[in-house]
């Protein structure tokens, strides 16, 4: 395994040089995936050549504004030759190209392009990042690197991809290249209105009834620092929801006032799924190993059977934290 | 009048020859105008400069962890020469200043530095740029015309400035010149973590409860693009809070998926205030105006007197709103 990067030039000649790209974004696709496809497509479009985006996974209805969406295309619906570079985007590991995996052992060349630290360097060529923002910051790089002029197609994918990553530049992954990148984009046709209603202003009625519900039933410890939030099969049945629309819920507790450790407890048939944030000091990547799982030092998980009660969840929480607070 | 701002180099030098700067912050002081005040205050004092921000209003606790907040005095409390320079920042006009007007009218030279559009372009000297997101990125500007390095603290109350204006940058008013600024800022030691905190993660757990409350009992009009909030006396007393705490529910009512108007009735005991919002085409500007308010036109409000009851108010706003939805 190579111990480094290639560079933008070589993996932009290797790509000019192919017949046929086809660009695999990941399982459960975000904005930063979706977005760094739509523009890496789009520029290849303008360099006239055959280029698709493949099909994964279903793509959140929030994304669906996005140009082209419509025409990323499962691979049973493309003309695929013999000989095609694939080209990975924001993937950490094979794995998370899901049904599209074996395309991407197959192929003449395999690229890959991502941001993550957790990136196991896999393919012909790479390009690993972990100080980008975003994958969509390495894509704006590649595509001076391929010679196109951005446009407002383009720029309105590549904003998407880096404000849904950066959660609209609050998040210390942010950089002054990151601003500087997106201040280029303005300069290229942007244009945020219809993007900023999309990413942040689209959570559904009924999504915004279970938060609330969920807010005003939290349970507090530790002086106010901890806040215990609860989802359970009623709650989901009375707002008429699903887990899917828990996302987002245990942020907005962490965003009160005061409270340095989230925590959600989502009770499912055969488990009980926990979300932990952090606004300040507290690790909750460490407290989250305690009970087999992990993630990020302000943001992780962990999964628990239903051999523990809600009750013994919550005390051995309140308890573990209680050590850090 | 004058009808060209005074170039920043004039109002430079204007500084610069004052024995005494008095900076003057408005009623009801918000992130720009704390942030821009400080900024220019720090930058002042690294020149030597007598310098200092006058106290004109009490300051939100959400801005206490500014660098030298705690250095805003009271007119009082302060030594004031016979001849000094007073610069007004973010106020549109001279009322803004509320108990400071009459040192503004008394000054030896009065600069006003503005970006509102409504700015009356009082003053001395004036440099009023409504194409600016903030007043902060004027100041920026400002301060590399006094030749003053940037530092981690003036990029700090710098940012807070923008940020805060532009809705960390989501707000239309943000353009490629403010990314621009904020990467320059990120170079010369901007650290954004506590900051967003404070601005984005400080809602108190009483104004969350509060805000789900509202949110729980919305109602909804014209095929769900219309919402109605109320706040009255009852809902305020069962959850211990104050009028003070309905800031932002507006925009939560906005922001869900489909609403495209979203009206927050606030019953007072003298009357009834009115904000509304919108997402992509109402002018609610317009329609506020039929109610004798006015604002912008996808933030505007309004106050009825109490010869009206809520069923009146809501039946006369939800058969307005429905000419344009």
């Amino acid at each position: 395994m190579k111990k480094m990067n290639n560079s933008l030039k070589e993996i932009s000649e290797t790509i000019l040089n192919s017949r046929q790209v086809l660009i695999a974004s990941h399982i459960n696709p975000d904005g930063d995936n979706l977005g760094s496809s739509l523009a890496l497509y789009l520029t290849l479009k303008k360099l006239s050549k055959n280029a698709n985006v493949l099909w994964v996974d279903s793509i959140p209805s929030d994304y669906l504004f996005l140009p082209e969406i419509e025409n990323i295309k499962r691979k049973e619906d493309l003309n695929i030759e013999d000989n095609y570079t694939l080209i990975t985007l924001d993937s950490a590991n094979l794995d998370r190209l899901g049904i599209n995996k074996e395309l991407a052992v197959n192929a003449s060349k395999l690229i890959n392009i991502d941001h993550h630290i957790s990136n196991t360097k896999y393919g012909d060529l790479y390009y690993v990042d972990s100080e980008s923002s975003s994958t969509g910051e390495i894509i704006f790089e590649l595509i001076k690197e391929l010679n196109v002029d951005l446009d407002s197609e383009i720029s309105n994918c590549l904003y998407t991809a880096i404000s849904s990553d950066t959660g609209s530049f609050m998040y210390s992954n942010t950089t002054s290249k990151t601003h500087k990148i997106v201040s280029k984009l303005y300069e290229n046709g942007l244009n945020t209105d219809e993007i900023n209603i999309n990413l942040y202003q689209s959570n559904s009625y009924k999504k915004t009834i279970l938060q609330s519900k969920v807010l005003m039933e939290l349970e507090l410890y530790h002086e106010n620092k901890l806040a215990v939030g609860i989802v359970d099969g009623d709650i989901l049945k009375s707002t008429d929801t699903s887990m899917e629309d828990t996302e987002g819920i245990v942020e907005k507790i962490r965003d009160i006032k005061g409270i340095e450790v989230a925590v959600l407890i989502k009770e499912n048939y055969e488990n009980f799924k926990i979300s932990t944030r952090s606004k300040r000091y507290v690790n909750v990547s460490k407290l989250c190993e305690k009970f087999n799982g992990g993630g990020h030092i302000r943001a992780a998980g962990c999964t628990l059977d239903k051999e523990n009660t809600l009750e013994q969840i919550k005390t051995n929480f309140i308890k573990e934290i209680g050590k850090d607070i």
